[in-house]
């Protein structure tokens, strides 16, 4: 690790965004020498200000790279798009700019199955720059997929993977309950489901990820997306959702074998507004067997921000190119 | 991966080697190409017979690595030493035919903060010589040390860290309830446990590794090791362990802060013969806190095993030189 501090820009105030702002410039070994947001709301203003961090006073938030003041940086932690193929262009400007690459863009995980010439083309430029390009987050990024993929290297034998994620989304942000259709109607959700505006993205990137981690052979299928539906009233005062109304997402997806039609691996996703007992739980049949659960499960928005904050450290002495 | 099957020979034939050698006999993208272990009761024979593994018939079990016929080979899997300073010239001797090594070896995980100047050597002899040597296994090697430090790396803050392994060697191999010091009078235990000739080799290993791998500081102190007492009869008939006996064995060993003396990592380790619901356990104290239980254990022979033939294909394409 080097001595001085690692120097971060980053793109996308979101409330992700906002989170690793604020954890960067409380962390020594790192510091914040720049912000980029294009929304109107929040291009112009104080960061620190808008933060509440004394010590970001002073630096403005400019609306895009260009407008960045000409300062040394290092490393770019991207946060503006969950599209891989929205994310390009901003990963292309960052490497040319010749800063390592921290993302959050959710289809990143798979990004060289189905976009395989366009990763090719980015590392290409990368490598040339002499920079990294990674990852990072917790789901895509860990509890689904990499997870169970280093899981499976103590194996001799998988016959399938299960993995589950019950989310309890009335103890994260309201970002996450909104994205998730809380309080709406399920003919709501039908329409919002249409036009990709409700629910999780990259379950199945995070299966394709997986297969191509498993010693196992299986044809990804598509995802399912469903509403959790409320059958009582849940929560209280002005936070209440009625029966008949939107809790949550329940996304699924599975691998098939080619050979066979089994199903060798089951993804299964639930977020949802009062959802009791979240956990998340890994269970492989095979040689052996293991049955990991996490208790309580991984807090998604914690654990996003700590595995950004990680990702950054690890650009320094990383390998250029497009990483995993 | 290349396509043809990577050619292997093992060094030991204990319990792990047995398996090993049986699980590569199967695999078929693996073959089997020489076994070395110079007990008496071993060298010379047919490993074929010795295995009950038709496939084998016809190979004979050499000695020692000289007395190989000159086939060649890509892989060798060292399975002949718990001890670092017992594996050096073993590992030398693999690097020196050209060989990339894959090792059992307990106390390699944290060899390069035991014995820097063994490992510095070890790695220019591996690089010079084109060869990867790697260390496999679960325990030390996976539960108790890797996967506690990858988790570390999605959380934003660790304040400490608690793993607990119980394992019940009731469902083990015989030699591991005798190196647990099953059945033992417990002034047995101590004069064994005197000569380090009873319990797990590797724990505090796994502790250094782990601290090496935290952003917590903590020094490492010395491995506690106490026999588990049956307070009634375990078991039946010839396997019955009367009250007062030994039945296992409980390793701890702790981290402290340097600056606060507060414990900041402890490791525990039961394995004793009939210990109700095996379990792996780790607790990251942190932001977000994070609780992950094995239900059931993890498997310490299979997945040895499994980790062993994983790391032999991770040979193929990794870089040269003493890796972890």
């Amino acid at each position: 690790m080097s001595t001085r501090p690692l120097r971060i820009v980053v793109l996308g105030l979101g409330p992700i965004g906002r989170s690793v702002a604020k954890e960067i410039a409380r962390a020594p070994d790192l510091r914040l020498v720049g912000a980029v947001d294009p929304a109107p709301a929040i291009a112009g203003r104080d960061l620190g200000s808008f933060l509440s961090e004394g010590s970001l006073e002073g630096m403005k938030v400019v609306p895009d790279l260009d407008a960045l003041p000409r300062r040394r940086a290092d490393v770019a932690v991207h946060m503006a798009a969950s599209r891989f193929l929205q994310a390009v262009p901003h990963l292309d400007a960052l490497i040319g700019r010749g800063l390592h690459v921290v993302s959050t863009c959710e289809e990143m995980i798979a990004a060289s199955a189905r976009w395989p010439r366009e990763c090719r083309a980015l590392d290409r430029r990368a490598r040339k720059a002499g920079v990294a390009v990674l990852a990072a987050g917790v789901n895509p990024g860990f509890v689904m997929d990499l997870l169970p993929a280093a899981m499976s290297n103590i194996c001799l034998e998988v016959r399938s993977v299960r993995v589950t994620r019950h989310v309890d989304t009335s103890k994260r942000r309201p970002a996450l309950q909104a994205k998730t259709g809380a309080g709406i109607t399920t003919a709501e959700f039908r329409r919002r489901a249409k036009r990709n505006e409700v629910g999780h993205v990259g379950l199945r990137d995070s299966l394709l990820f997986l297969m191509g981690h498993l010693p196992l052979e299986g044809d990804v299928g598509e995802e399912r997306l469903r509403p959790i539906v409320a059958k009582r009233p849940v929560g209280k005062g002005k936070r209440r959702i009625e029966a008949g109304r939107v809790l949550g997402v329940h996304h699924s997806v599975k691998a098939e074998s080619p050979s066979t039609g089994k199903v060798v691996a089951t993804l299964e996703l639930k977020m949802a507004y009062g959802l009791a007992e979240p956990f998340d739980e890994i269970r492989i049949a095979g040689d052996p067997p293991l049955h990991l659960r996490f208790e309580g499960g991984v807090s998604g928005d914690r654990a996003t921000v700590g595995s950004v904050l990680s990702t950054i450290r690890f650009t320094d002495g990383a390998a250029p190119g497009l990483g995993g």
